[in-house]
């Protein structure tokens, strides 16, 4: 027994470096894994929130992480490490423009689509019009419609929009919903993110193809609209989108919305079956930010973004030209 | 001697764990000075570029620590941490539009005072005019003057304006040069960094009794230009900037200009002793970005920006109103 016990000089240095160590090692691992590093295989580094902040609740899918983050009393909502969506007054902005524009251009509004609005903020908007009979809210993402349903905070955010009578929550990829749809729609609302290398899947959702198909299911006067990221980075992405939908037999009015906190200035494009014009359109209702003085702003286009206005090019199901930009801009 | 030797095992356990801890100290001091880390109370966190970057030269005067940093071939200055100058393409546009436009403005452009002009690239732009016959670029700052005229890739920006015969430059406080000089110009160009409470003594060149000053040393027919600074995260600056000429006894137009890379609505103040209309500014010589379809942009401000219009306040040597603006927006 005693044997044991006599250990030589440079067992004892071995001994009194491991102790170090391991404990530098325990100490990492409780930072990373449950203190405050913990966060970082849920926000990408350059998604960060500036300020403190504190996550809430982290969630494991089979596709995706996602992290309920608490800023400064805002909540921002993550998945695999960007923003997907927060209850933010830029949020509030975008929807604004994103919703009234198409529906002030459409002959009635009487019928709804949104596609990507799992977060009920468009939805909550276009609830604001007596005339809306039903709003159909498509999410291939059942986990951010959970949460616009079930989460306080988003339901306090979002008036509980996904909830009432009007509003059927569908979870689906978009495209395929509007292929086998018998239905026809007013206004159609494309809210997605860009299609990027991690989900290069979104790419059919910008394409000829599906454009055709939703002209199809456009009752006629109506109005699309379509989320085109952010048109100072990517201006070549905004036309593209553009080019496509003349393609497809729209007629297109670009429009742009500038955040005046994040220095990002937002594209969407307008498409109809009939000719509109842009001084025509009148908002139906008064919003905080979406005044008729902004209005002007948002259908005026500035020369850096008309510069591009040639750079368009079609996207096909072949022909994935969103996904090279995106990637030439960002770089995945 | 044998005695010496004989160390416990406490003695040897304590030696291997101050092995361990003395290697990562000095692992960790090599880092932070001479390595990778070194950078870090050189360049502010929020200031670090985005991709690679490589430390060319490190400075540290009585007031400033400057550092020479190369980011993918541009060469940016830091002085305590902030960019100062780079040579970018939105350092280019930014000379373009606060050069230019006053140069537009004003009747005749011999005589040209640039009130922070270290850099020389406003002085580059100004040296375009064969009219022009003398440029006084005044810095508060010898070293980055000393860079502007002898730092190669610098001089290969500026190309070499800041030793052309036209210009003369001084090394002086520019409230203090204007206020001793018996010199009178016909563009006057202030293109200073924004009063911090790190550096509060720049508010003298904001007041009312500065650009007293400036009238008084303005030929008639003369036109100033103010950069503004960061005009979509605070409106206020610049109209406060606007509301303090006004009090002066200036005729004011207000421009911006969006940088797209950058996100940064960039403002600036146009200032004659006679009234100006927009409309009426035509560029006297033709630029990569600055063109005419570019000048309507740029002389139309956006609801968000005219909303603010009433905001500003005058700022006196007494009051500095500025200082209270940047603190509220960017906290120091």
């Amino acid at each position: 027994m005693i044997g044991v016990f006599i250990l030589n000089e440079l067992l004892w240095l071995t001994l009194g470096a491991a102790a170090v160590l391991l404990t530098e090692i325990l100490g990492w691992l409780y930072w990373r894994y449950l203190g405050k590093g913990s966060f970082k295989s849920f926000i990408n580094k350059n998604q960060k929130p500036e300020g403190p902040f504190k996550i809430i609740h982290k969630s494991q899918t089979p596709t995706q992480k996602i992290a309920l983050v608490d800023v400064e009393g805002e909540m921002w909502i993550y998945s695999n490490g960007e923003v997907m969506f927060s209850t933010t007054k830029e949020e509030d902005e975008y929807a604004e423009v994103i919703v009234h524009i198409p529906m002030a251009a459409a002959k009635s509004v009487k019928n709804v689509l949104i596609i990507g609005g799992g977060g009920g903020i468009t939805t909550r908007e276009a609830l604001r019009y007596e005339e809306v009979e039903s709003i159909t809210s498509v999410d291939i993402d059942d986990i951010m419609l959970h949460y616009g349903k079930n989460l306080d905070r988003l339901v306090e955010f979002n008036k509980g929009s996904l909830s009432h009578r009007k509003v059927r929550t569908v979870i689906a990829d978009g495209r395929s919903y509007v292929e086998n749809s018998l239905e026809t729609w007013d206004v159609i609302i494309v809210d997605l993110p860009e299609p990027t290398s991690k989900c290069p899947s979104l790419s059919r959702l910008f394409t000829l193809q599906f454009y055709n198909q939703l002209r199809d299911h456009l009752n006629p006067g109506g109005a699309i609209s379509i989320g085109c990221s952010t048109s100072n980075w990517m201006p070549e992405y905004m036309w593209s989108i553009e080019t496509t939908l003349k393609e497809a037999g729209f007629f297109t009015i670009p429009f742009h919305h500038f955040s005046v906190n994040t220095g990002v200035d937002w594209g969407y494009i307008l498409a109809t079956t009939l000719p509109v014009e842009a001084g025509d359109i009148e908002l139906k209702i008064a919003s905080d930010f979406l005044t008729e003085e902004r209005l002007q702003d948002i259908l005026h286009l500035p020369y850096y973004l008309m510069n591009w206005e040639d750079e368009g090019k079609v996207q096909t199901d072949e022909n994935k030209v969103l996904l090279e930009i995106v990637k030439e801009a960002y770089g995945y």
